[in-house]
């Protein structure tokens, strides 16, 4: 186990498992399941002291299981803009960043498994995966937390399940929320209707960057609402199974405005391909919709080939938390303007 | 001398004269020089019978000079589009359009001179040259004027000078144009007071089409207002030199631009080169625009080479008349527009 600043490279480059393209729609962008555990006749992390905080993290910093390569970033050290890299890479929730005292984030070499300590629960146990992947990304994270069970006495009740500091995640603990990209919707204005279905489902629609915040270029994130009184199995399948028919209508929409609206489509995903070979100030906004058209126009066969991989860290590489750490420094705006577009032609012009 | 029709070239490819570059700023795209000249003894054209007109405008045909291989056209024989395309390349006027029947236009192989029989006036001459060559049109326009004059007989006046169907063309009946490209002063909102200099000094602004028109793409014609009570040679000195006054500061507002606005310019100019580049559905005032920007960054270093020869014949080519040549039929808007960025994605990606 390795405690590194950010000079690592884990809040530096802009790699993350998820840009890996799982299939050439990319329309799930990718998989994300949490655990919620807090730890037996301890206080919740907002009634620790610092020095509670930070001597709680250390002594579950030493449970972490010895199979895997942890990074362990304290984040009382770490810079603003790489805390904002690792938010960006969802590898860290706004919510732990408001006191980092005694705050850890422990993730794996892959960046595929991540462990928050004291954030508003005692652990936070994530696994990312790429693409719609729940059950691949259960497996991981299961063996996990098991891991950690051997290691840490979990709170849980028999009646209630593990024991929380929010009753939002009582019971199983586990949030599983998919990340899609439904342009073709939103262009058809399906969306709301859509996720009214899904609410009454028990499921959330969220922007990118979970609770409150907007959607950006097309990307939405579903997760379960209930974690109470059904199993983690039945939870993922259930995502699954909707996310699933999510898919199917996307596909719909796409096929229906390539039959029916072409010559505005392909303009629309040639316009975005010359404005990021072409701009040379963008903000961050335009960045993920020029973005997003080139994604959509990707998976349709309407624009000149751009490599999956490289378009995904686009993605990244364009949010202010990059472009400082790119640039070493804080930016002012416009600054960042011209540092984005810069960026985004070295990726779309190769 | 022949007599032909659209098939020939001269109304449909978009070759003319003024496309071919001057120099690198290319900040004048062209200068055209036209006289006014009437027969003695003939009511003016629209007083003529159709009978009447056609057996004129057959005997000023037959006065030709025989040193230029003319090519005759009927204008009641044109299509549409083909008397459209003319009206781009600037060698014939609305004014012709109205009645077409016994007009004519008379156009050398080079294109620089035109000679419109039964327009407004009997004969209207013009000498048209790519960039800032007044004296040099001027040396051209007058040789065939004094040629056409060995053989008809003009209405010319002691005191008048040369005597025109309008008034305001009395005297000398020379209309002196250049065609300026103003980007610069426009963007700096400089171009009200220029004008209003202009008009003091007697000149007139107006769009790239004559009176009335608007202007677009940055594009600005100066000529001179007064005809009568001074000679062709001051009338061309006066607008060479307001010309070169306005160049100096265009040059400087482009100087500032690029001192003071170096990012929001070269982002201007790359969307520019990007949307003409990617773009599928173009309309008209947009390509202009767009074209405007580009020969800015071409003019400034600001963006890849692209020839100049070749944008201005695109300026050309994305008109609508040039379009439905292309196609060989008329379009609809939408038609239009995806043919209109078809051409400039061929021009601007080579």
């Amino acid at each position: 186990m390795t405690v590194v600043n950010g000079a690592a490279g884990i809040t530096t480059l802009p790699y993350v498992a998820w840009a890996e393209p799982q299939d050439e729609r990319q329309i799930v962008v990718s998989t994300r399941l949490r655990l919620a555990r807090n730890l037996t006749g301890k206080s919740f992390p907002n009634r620790l002291s610092d020095a509670e905080a930070e001597q709680l993290g250390q002594e579950m910093a030493r449970a972490l299981p010895e199979n895997e390569n942890w990074q362990l970033l304290r984040l009382d050290e770490l810079l603003e803009r790489e805390r904002g890299v690792l938010l960006e890479k969802h590898l860290l929730s706004r919510d732990i960043l408001q006191h980092t005292c005694g705050r850890l984030l422990a993730v794996n070499a892959a960046q595929t498994l991540a462990i928050m300590l004291n954030e508003e629960d005692h652990l936070r146990i994530q696994a990312i995966l790429p693409g719609l992947q729940p059950e691949a990304a259960w497996r991981e994270l299961s063996a996990l937390d098991d891991k950690l069970a051997e290691k840490l006495d979990f709170a849980y009740d028999g009646r209630l399940g593990y024991l929380t500091s929010c009753p939002s995640n009582l019971g199983t603990g586990l949030r599983a929320s998919v990340m899609l990209h439904l342009p073709g919707l939103q262009l058809l204005g399906k969306l709301d209707g859509i996720f009214r279905q899904l609410a009454q489902a028990g499921f959330t629609v969220r922007g990118v960057y979970g609770e409150g915040s907007e959607s950006r270029g097309g990307l939405f994130q579903i997760s379960n609402q209930v974690t109470l009184g059904c199993s983690e199995e039945e939870i993922i399948s259930r995502l699954k199974q909707l996310v699933e028919e999510i898919i199917t209508q996307e596909q719909q929409a796409r096929t229906w405005l390539k039959a029916n609206r072409r010559d505005w489509l392909e303009d629309k995903i040639g316009r975005a391909v010359g404005v990021l070979v072409g701009a040379h100030l963008l903000t961050g906004k335009e960045a993920m919709e020029q973005i997003s058209w080139v994604r959509l126009g990707l998976s349709m066969g309407l624009c000149r080939k751009i490599d999956w991989r490289e378009l995904n860290l686009l993605m990244l590489s364009v949010q202010t938390p990059f472009l400082q750490t790119t640039a070493g420094r804080e930016l002012a705006p416009q600054e960042r303007d011209a540092l984005r577009a810069k960026i985004a032609r070295q990726y779309v012009s190769q």
